[in-house]
């Protein structure tokens, strides 16, 4: 067994990386005990089933496992949407006993996780099902989880520093998640992200015992456009879809897309720090591995094929079809290596934000979609961590379409940030976090907001301090100039 | 929902497959029934933990899973090599009450499956933890099941039409797999493979049920040459491992080759059949898809890369790494689905030979290894299938080191054939099936042996009959002249 040559166990510094620069500095006393280091990693997916109309077939699923009190989670929209119109007709048809929960909110809180988790304690569900996006994946995930730990606090579970991280020594019931959306991924993760209103941060809870036991990935489910829309629903919601088409389909997509690239650049995993010392103890979130490695990049080629072709034609169904796939090789493939410096800035953006709507996205309330707000700053954080693994970086760009034939690797950030930028400009992707009201005045918030993200910033292929972090957000204000 | 126009659906004949050239002259009354045709492929795996000494945490994983009475299988060689030796003192450390079966017999027949389940039976264990090769991970997965059956039939599980093919309703007891081969694959997939004595085939069970909790991938394990047997074993077990180093590894490892071959060119799941009346009847081999793609592309990459500089050297250790990782893409990736021909050949290529005794390969009874009995008909097989879809077989003679640039697509099998046939001489393969004691006169045998293997022979891309079988067994009679 490998044994770490000085790495810096600290909490507060960097959780076991190896950063010799950190050491003869760290005042802590956990330092230069030898640790052994990470030498194995874990790949956890769900079932998947992957189908034009495999919708249809949840009826059955909830027969097979003998469900007798289904809660079924969706959000008030895609209440009246085909997703659920074929999900509750399978269960009709199987003559299964459910109840429909459709007040999920899109960006989910605590507050209205709690309101999921209330209603699920009072009902005691023995299966649960979410049709929607990830919002509505991850609640159901909540609603399990507070169900089966019916005293529990609420911070009980939540990632530490902000909550107590506790471990779940429990089985939970059985959830199928069937998402509506090709950029989650959450229906093959054990991970439940929500904002935290009182600390306006997102934070999460990220466990494999809350992994949903089956993924329907239903291709038809993300057509929720014209043709599904005029059978079942009403004329606000047409408008809702069929305006929204690429704001909505550009932005959710835009998350398996940050969501490879940052799990192309993670830490190896060897590299993560100390091995841990039951293999139960070994996080979601692991680093880049050989495994992972593949499903990211074959992930970001179709990204960066049928994106554009999504923005040109919104119903161009086989690039939605690639994408829907494209996201599900997230979850079953790249989700373990886990995510860094985009999505632990996505969340003080998004959690802070006080006064903005997305073009034509359907919410009452303050938002910055998830996709956008991961996407946003990764010109400027490629630019920085190109400085550890430039190959990987030069890689990824041209991808984009650079030619790297006679490209330096001390360019690669450069190369690669500038690719990025045009990628996103094409989508019309708004102009830097000034377009969501920041300000430089903000970004000492912005800052403070990041820091607690340990869960994946620490994936970082290198550290970023409070004075790397400032820079990037300040190179994130403006993108287009 | 679409259906098929006019695909047939008598199982005597193609089993659902739509071969216009068949209709009109099928005398089958279940014919011409307008059948939905299957719309969905699902992918179901182990979870899987990758890294150099991981098998010292399968204590833990017993403790954590609270097991009272495990059951260690493994066969006589590797109980005294390293694999075994990690794995007991993990579970020594863990205060772990354990019994181990060291009966395994390398390519199981059913006879040595009904000693383990008679061994079970009578020990009631409460968790498996299996080390060794496919044989070893296949026979306690046979072991677990008709435990917690114990008033079944053996044939009752056995696929059809060989056994009954019933299905499983119980949830059986964990199973962790501990692979020491990197041919198997066996520690993510629910197969389970026998020799059927009385009727000289191979069959097997196949089902989700069967498939392991947990697949422990320890490169260090397949290391199991001259280091560590020098501390472990004695003289003749050093003997065993560092002479058939070559034989061994080149045969295991050919398995992932010709996996990864027949699961990229097996029929695409649209085209498999019809759909199934029930998701749970969705078979554990679907035939080729999106998901399936990507892994088998990567996985054949990597082994015609390792496989020759393992033969250069067999204690590279980055190539065997290479290897058990191209394994554990095919548990984890393309397992689901499936193989065909050279899979369905192998079968009675194993189980009828008489009097062949593999080079230094460690086994008191005649024996084709399950790697070289599938890749020996690569050549003949691949020149047929090439027929069905003559792009996918030019990509992957190109892979093989072919120029492809100006090749015309009918030229597509007679390529491959040459790359394949150049690639297993390199590897120092025997010369055909006539190397094992076949000859003209058996082919009609072979041919009858292959027959019955509808699982796996009804997914190639074009229905083989008798006349096509004959033909390929010929052509594989001498390979290199």
């Amino acid at each position: 067994m490998k044994l770490t040559q000085g790495a810096c166990t600290c909490p507060a510094h960097m959780g076991g990386r190896i950063i010799s620069k950190h050491l003869p500095t760290c005042k802590s006393n956990k330092m230069a005990t030898q640790v052994p280091m990470e030498y194995a990693f874990e790949m956890a997916s769900s079932n998947i089933r992957y189908g034009e109309n495999a919708t249809s077939e949840v009826g059955m699923d909830a027969a097979n496992l003998k469900a007798k009190r289904v809660m079924v989670l969706t959000d008030p929209n895609i209440a009246k949407l085909r997703p659920m119109k074929t999900a509750i007709e399978s269960l009709e048809a199987n003559k299964v006993n459910y109840t429909v929960f459709d007040k999920v909110r899109v960006e989910p809180s605590d507050i209205s996780f709690k309101e999921a988790i209330a209603f699920a304690r009072k009902y005691q569900p023995d299966l649960y099902i979410a049709v929607g996006g990830g919002s509505t994946i991850d609640t159901a995930k909540a609603a399990n989880l507070y169900t089966e730990y019916p005293d529990a606090d609420f911070l009980d579970f939540v990632n530490a520093p902000i909550g107590k991280g506790l471990p779940i020594d429990k089985t939970l019931r059985p959830l199928i998640a069937i998402p509506t959306t090709a950029g989650t991924g959450s229906e093959t993760t054990g991970a439940s992200i929500f904002d935290f209103k009182s600390m306006n941060v997102k934070t999460g809870i990220a466990n494999r015992a809350l992994k949903p036991v089956l993924g329907i990935v239903d291709p038809l489910n993300i057509r929720s456009g014209p043709l599904s829309v005029q059978i079942s629903a009403g004329l606000d919601v047409l408008f809702l879809f069929v305006r929204s088409g690429i704001y909505t389909h550009a932005s959710t997509y835009l998350h398996p897309y940050s969501h490879s690239l940052e799990s192309y650049t993670a830490i190896p995993y060897k590299l993560r720090g100390p091995a841990p010392e039951n293999p139960l103890l070994r996080p979601a979130y692991q680093g880049s591995n050989p495994i992972s490695d593949v499903w990211s990049i074959k992930a970001l080629k179709m990204v960066v094929d049928s994106l554009p072709k999504i923005k040109k034609d919104v119903n161009d169904y086989k690039a939605q079809s690639e994408m829907i796939l494209a996201a599900t090789y997230a979850g079953i493939g790249f989700g373990n290596a886990g995510v860094h410096l985009c999505h632990g800035m996505s969340y003080p953006i998004s959690g802070l934000v006080k006064n903005y709507n997305h073009p034509e996205y359907p919410t009452d309330h303050s938002l910055v979609p998830h996709g956008v707000s991961v996407a946003i700053t990764a010109p400027s954080v490629f630019s920085f961590t190109s400085a550890m693994y430039p190959e990987r970086h030069l890689q990824i760009a041209q991808i984009f379409g650079a030619d790297i034939s006679n490209a330096k690797l001390a360019d690669a950030g450069a190369i690669l940030a500038d690719r990025i930028r045009q990628f996103l400009y094409n989508l019309e992707l708004p102009d830097g976090i000034s377009a969501f009201g920041y300000t430089y005045s903000d970004i000492e918030k912005l800052v403070q907001g990041t820091l607690p993200q340990h869960r994946v910033t620490k994936l970082a292929p290198l550290a970023a301090g409070t004075e790397d972090l400032s820079k990037i957000f300040e190179n994130s204000l403006k993108l287009y100039n």
